[in-house]
């Protein structure tokens, strides 16, 4: 029997872990890690030095790479190929590493309910007859850290937000019914496709790390001023993550 | 000059604290605690438990009477006369407490970014002439902690999300353009007014403390599940807090 569990870390500052997930990642067997392409090393570098940092006592750790997702072709079968990947990687490292059962330990940027995949993953594993208990220690997301960072609440005062893709706001547009929304997993600059006038946008990279960079204002100023800097950063670093928020007046 | 941190404390479990704020708790001059009807007082005896735990030193706890919000006439301008009574509650703990400035601490349930009044009532304050300034630390809010207990996604994959209020859903059915809600804020029963069919819920009360209670299904047959177990929880603590994620079938 395998105890997985999911564990929220943030968004690499390690003073942002709980106290639960602290407690966890000391309790486990196995603390499994995915190793990705060169260009986000310094993120799995993250991850080891979180572990560094809060295991009081030696616990076992395993990199594995991970499978690449194919870019073309429908999105929603390419993504599900992906996870089938990376959950016959995930077996992998259990047969090898926890043959007889264990405390198994993933960390998950963010939090494990928010556009991550491992929970679908480990679905797809007890599907396919590894028996598992799941549980999820809730993490910091970079939601969070983009309104704490701009001290701004995130929903207006009684009313709605929405939480949406880049992908989905381009196809979309604004969606209907709320004045709030939040954009994630935009790699391109999707705010683009919208009429700014009336829009005010609230802009984090890095959230939480030393290197955090933020931008706000009316969209009209502050979008091609994120443009120019999201490039600038990718450039600089290597790859980029970042989130934001935009509001439209009620008018 | 008050240095104002707002303080995210998750939804009542001190493992559910960050690194970072109890460090920050330490660190205060002053902490600040409301104080509410006796119905609440566990919750404001939970405040206080939570700062004796994670407290390494003796720090300056004032308790305050929350002013009670006006229930009757118009809801956005009761709050907003609530929130004008609640800054000059705090303006008297600061002349009081810290006439000569320092670091003053206000631990929120969940985070500070979500339905949460403190980034308001602050804003209020620096305009009636209090020299502030407000950092915000990010804690786990009950959404998170829902879908951790039911170890599910928040978002469906490469999808949008909805965060409303029992109030708005009453007021406007299902919004647009959304698979998946979260309702907050719900007094009453809101889900009543949908048409249940090919809708699941997940729903939770006292997320992450040790009466957590959780339930989950076709909304037909868990919401009136649901109406008779918050009756009876509400009943036998004297207060509940819950929350809702809702999911509608694609068809």
């Amino acid at each position: 029997m395998i105890q997985l569990a999911l564990i929220g870390i943030g968004t690499g500052n390690p003073d942002h872990l709980t106290a639960q997930a602290v407690q966890e990642m000391n309790n486990a067997d196995l603390i499994l890690l995915p190793r990705k392409g060169s260009a986000k090393s310094d993120l799995a570098d993250l991850r080891l030095a979180i572990c560094a940092q809060v295991l009081t006592h030696p616990v076992r750790i395993a990199e594995f790479d991970m499978p690449i997702r194919d870019t073309g072709g429908d999105y929603k079968r390419a993504v599900d190929d992906w996870h089938e990947a990376i959950a016959a990687a995930w077996r992998a490292q259990i047969t090898t590493h926890l043959p007889a059962g264990g405390r198994l330990v993933l960390l998950v940027w963010g939090d494990p309910s928010l556009y991550d995949s491992t929970l679908r993953i480990a679905k797809k594993l007890k599907a396919g007859g590894v028996t598992m208990q799941v549980r999820v220690l809730p993490g910091i997301t970079s939601i969070q850290l983009l309104t704490a960072a701009h001290a701004i609440p995130l929903n207006p005062l009684a009313g709605a937000v929405t939480i949406t893709t880049g992908r989905r706001l381009r196809a979309h547009g604004w969606p209907e019914g709320t004045d709030t929304i939040v954009v994630m997993l935009d790699s391109g600059s999707a705010f683009e496709v919208l009429e700014p006038q009336s829009i005010t946008i609230w802009w984090g990279a890095y959230l939480g790390m030393a290197h955090e960079a933020l931008e706000h204002g009316a969209l009209g100023d502050a979008g091609p001023r994120i443009i120019a800097r999201r490039a600038e950063l990718r450039a600089c670093h290597g790859w980029i993550m970042d989130v934001y928020l935009m509001r439209k007046e009620q008018i």
